[in-house]
C-alpha cells in the first residue's frame, strides 16, 4: 500500500468534469487514490470527466461526495489548503515543497486532506479557517491562478518526490572504470594519428580536448566500448583493409606516443 | 525579462487544442512565453484551447508552427526530450529536478529547448537521439503516462522553482521575541490561575503545556498580541468587571506564582 494512501484529495464544488477526470489521472500518477468531492456544481456532465481520466476511470468512479468541507475532513488528523490569495490567516504560507517532509511525517500517523478550492472562486475565508497549513504554489508574479487540476498535479508530485521512492531506472551499462578510460585515450591518441586529425608535435594539446569531450560524454562501460570503436575501425581504415601499422608520420619521428 | 524567455517549450504533431491552451496558461503561471508546435493534428479546433488557456490567450496566439523538429530547435544549444519509456537512447535520463540547475546555467548562454511527445505516442526513437538531455517525470509505476499539459507543467514548474525567484510572501509581522514570549507566559500564567484552569500546586506542569502549544503555534508579534489578549481578557472576566485581583485560591496559599 502506498503512502500516499494516507492523503485525501478533497475539491470544493468543483465545476467542470474535466478537471476531475484530469485530477484523477494525475492523482494515479503519483501514487494517490482517495478523492472526496464537496458539493460538486459539475455543468459539464461526466463524459469530459472519464475522457481525461483516461486510466483512472476506477478512481474517478469511486469519488466520494459530501455536502459540506467538515464533512470531507472530520477524520483527517491535518487539513491542508491551497490558495493563491493573501489577507486574513493566509499569511502562514510555504511552498508544497517545503511543507512536504512534515507532511509526509503526519501522514504516518493520521489521514491527511489537501482541500483545493473552486475554479472560479478559490477557498472562502470560513475554509481557510479550518486548514491547519497553508500551501502556496509557486508562479510567475504575471499570472498567479493555475488550473485547479494542475495544482493538484504539483501538490500530488511534490508529495511523491518527497517521498523518495522514484528512482530514474538506472543505466543498464556499469560507469567506465579509469583503467577503460585510459585505454580509450590511448587508442584514440594512436587512431587520430594514424588517420592525420593531428601531428605528434600537437597530440598532447588535441587529447586534452578530447580528454575533456570524454569525461563528460563517456560515462558508461557501453560508451567507452562505442568511442574505442570507432578508434580501432579508423586505425583498420588507415591501414587501408590491411593489418594496422603506424602510418608515416609528415614529420617524420616515425614514433608514436 | 524573464529567465525562462530563454527555454522554447516544443510540441510534436499535439492532437488537442485543449492540452496547447491548457500549456499557454502553465507556460504563462511559471514565466514561460516561447512555444513552437511541430506539425500539429489539430482534431478539436482552436476553441477548446482558447478556453483552457484563460489569461494566457496572447501566448497561443503568439505561437509559432514548423513542419520539423529540426526547424523548431535549430537554434538551440540544448535540446531537452521527455520520455516514459526507456529503451534505445533512453538510458541516460533524469528527472526534471535533477536536470534543472544545469539546465538554467545552459539558459544564461543559449536557448533550450524542452521537447515533448505525442499524446498518444510520445516521442519516436529518431526524435529521442536529437536530444542533448532526457527527462523522466517522477510517477507511480501503476500508471506512467502522464498528460501532456500536467507533463509540461511539472518542467516549468521545477525550471521556475529552481530559478529561486519565487519567494512566498513573507509574515508581514515580524517573529515574536523571547522577551515578548516569556511576557506572554507569565500573562498566561496568571490567567489560568485566575480563571480557575488550574491551580498553584499544577501550574509548573500545565505551564509546559501551554509552552509546548505556543512554542509551536505563536510565531509572530500578532500572534503573540492576540494570545496576550486572550489572558488579559480572561483576568478581568475573573475579576468581573472590577480591576482584576488575584482569585482566593482553592487550596488557600492566595499567592500567583
Amino acid at each position: 500500500m502506498s503512502r500516499m494512501n494516507a492523503f485525501r484529495i478533497v475539491l470544493i464544488e468543483p465545476l467542470y468534469s474535466g478537471n476531475v477526470g484530469a485530477i484523477c489521472r494525475a492523482m494515479a500518477n503519483m501514487g494517490f487514490s482517495d478523492l472526496t468531492l464537496v458539493a460538486p456544481r459539475i455543468v459539464d456532465g461526466w463524459e469530459e470527466g472519464g475522457k481525461l481520466a483516461v486510466h483512472a476511470g476506477g478512481l474517478l468512479q469511486r469519488r466520494r461526495e459530501v455536502a459540506t468541507l467538515d464533512e470531507a475532513v472530520a477524520d483527517c488528523t491535518a487539513v491542508v489548503g491551497t490558495t493563491a490569495r493573501l489577507g486574513l490567516y493566509r499569511q502562514h504560507v510555504r511552498t508544497p515543497r517545503e511543507w512536504a517532509p512534515e507532511l509526509l511525517q503526519t501522514a504516518t500517523r493520521g489521514r491527511v486532506a489537501l482541500v483545493f478550492g473552486r475554479e472560479d472562486n478559490g477557498l472562502e475565508n470560513d475554509e481557510v479557517a479550518r486548514c491547519t497549513h497553508l500551501i502556496r504554489i509557486p508562479t510567475s508574479t504575471d499570472y498567479v491562478s493555475i488550473n485547479l487540476a494542475q495544482a493538484v498535479m504539483i501538490c500530488c508530485y511534490e508529495l511523491f518526490v518527497a517521498g523518495g521512492v522514484f528512482e530514474v531506472p538506472g543505466e543498464k551499462s556499469p560507469p567506465a572504470p579509469a583503467a577503460q578510460r585510459n585505454r580509450l585515450l590511448t587508442l584514440w591518441r594512436q587512431a587520430m594519428l594514424a588517420i592525420g586529425f593531428m601531428h605528434e608535435e600537437k597530440a598532447d594539446h588535441m587529447m586534452q580536448g578530447f580528454q575533456r569531450i570524454f569525461s563528460r560524454g563517456v560515462k558508461s562501460e557501453d560508451d567507452a566500448h562505442i568511442m574505442m570503436g570507432v578508434a580501432r575501425q579508423s586505425l583498420w581504415a588507415a591501414g587501408h583493409n590491411t593489418r594496422w601499422r603506424p602510418p608515416e608520420p609528415p614529420g617524420g619521428s616515425g614514433v608514436i606516443g
